[in-house]
């Protein structure tokens, strides 16, 4: 894959969450520096360096990207290394190095939420997260599910099959619904594509939704996440991703514009516990703490 | 059509909303007295109470099917008609009064909303409903229209066809865009299946949602009917219909049941102002004692 086709599949992928994408960022890093033609060791640093800087701009909403990016450009920057072959290893190791440390980063934010749910729950999320999708695996099949269609394009049909494939029972619903089956969960669970400064919760649109009903029918609200996800940004200053309407089909009528707003905003007033890698914030001002950290 | 073909038609019907239905099972009704071969008069006068009464059970979650059945059970319940074609005739203009109240209360109803709304506002609705619907119309072009697909079916597309005829800006969503672009309205309008007893709205599954994205957003819920929809029954009491969930597709998987539940329930605290034909109730308290009347 080219530089400028590896840039382009990223800003067009919608089916993967924001950490494995990053994780996709770091394998293109990896495969670029092995497969391209330089034989200049500062064309060849430089190249990669504007790659990732490419690929950090490809999605500015997701904060996984950039920061697992910004490490990697740390690590690369601040190498000794001076022969193309030594600049090749420094890429790639750094870029190893990174991508299971994202790896450990969701067994242990998952670890965390299964502490903290326990077994015999109920858990309703919305959107499917590989975050959300360890802790259900850590607890199948002591654990039931209420699962939302997800839609555009309808990723909670891909859980379904994963959470199927593990023997847990599961409520499938539209998601207009999640106000309705809210009530029979114990807990609702969501990932996150972006946590912002001050711990609001950037997901798949309709996990706004969700959060409402849960404080409306008095079950907490979980987003388990990895602090590579944390953002700097306040939810203002975080773009919210557009998909094509026509993903969803929508009418074609004079005076009549559709909309496919990817992202919404969950703002940490509806926040029970922030899980992460590092341990479970049950408080903002804490939680905050680490985001400035 | 046949007393048990209306009664099954009324009962598989999911594109039109109670008031219509209801004016549906009135001119049904007419058609059966017209048209059923009897002699007898006590015996076409059992015929049609034994109709009206399986209509009522047909929708046991629409109070304007159960009232204005009511209504139209009592008029030719207390008829002295004791001809068959006074029977038929009692019937009849039963029936055809009926329909019409609907209908003008239906108009007072919008006319209520559109003097507490006024021109120049973004309405954000959810489903297609024939009260809301007359509202846009009155304030046609001067209004503008933020429409959720509301599926499934998804009969947003109908009102976003019938709003672009009218010549009414469209901003046109998926269903869970609604937390998202409830910033953008200035109020949130929609119809009622059912109104129960203390104030709580019945409408299609997702209006729960709506009012929950309203009310934490800052802009007014309002939910506008006529007073034939008001149950004396409280929320719990009232049946959610159900629909084949084949609707939406959902995937067919071992361990995983799917539900399609058509209404909800928007508890009376999300509600900012109930319009009716006979006035607008800001306050529960004051509504509750005309639902009691």
């Amino acid at each position: 894959m080219t530089a400028g086709n590896l840039v382009q599949a990223i800003r067009d992928d919608r089916e993967h969450g924001a950490s494995e994408l990053a994780r996709q960022c770091l394998d293109g890093l990896v495969e670029y520096a092995r497969t391209i033609q330089v034989t200049d060791a500062q064309v060849l640093k430089a190249q990669l360096i504007g790659l990732a800087r490419q690929l950090q701009q490809a999605r500015p909403a997701m904060a996984p990207i950039t920061n697992l990016l910004a490490h990697w450009l740390a690590a690369f920057e601040q190498s000794s290394a001076d022969t193309p072959e030594d600049i090749r290893n420094v890429a790639t190791k750094a870029a190893e190095a990174l991508i299971q440390e994202s790896k450990g980063a969701l067994s242990k934010a998952a670890a965390n939420a299964v502490n903290l749910i326990g077994t015999e729950k109920t858990i309703i999320t919305h959107s499917l997260s590989s975050t959300v999708f360890a802790v259900f695996e850590a607890l199948a099949p002591r654990v039931r599910a209420i699962v939302t269609e997800s839609r555009p394009p309808g990723e909670g049909r891909r859980l379904a099959e994963k959470l199927s494939a593990l023997g847990i029972t599961v409520e499938f619903i539209s998601d207009q619904q999640m106000g309705i089956f809210v009530q029979n969960a114990d807990v609702a669970l969501v990932g996150a594509d972006t946590i912002a400064s001050e711990g609001s919760v950037i997901n798949k649109a309709g996990t706004y939704l969700l959060a409402l009903a849960a404080r409306d029918r008095g079950i907490p609200f979980y987003a388990c996440f990895e602090s590579f996800k944390c953002s700097k940004l306040a939810p203002e200053a975080i773009p919210l991703e557009h998909n094509d309407p026509a993903e969803f089909d929508p009418p074609e009528l004079p005076h009549v514009e559709a909309h496919n707003v990817y992202f919404d905003v969950t703002p940490s007033e509806l926040v029970t516990a922030w899980v992460t890698d590092a341990r479970v914030f049950n408080e903002r001002a804490t939680f905050a703490q680490l985001t400035s950290a």
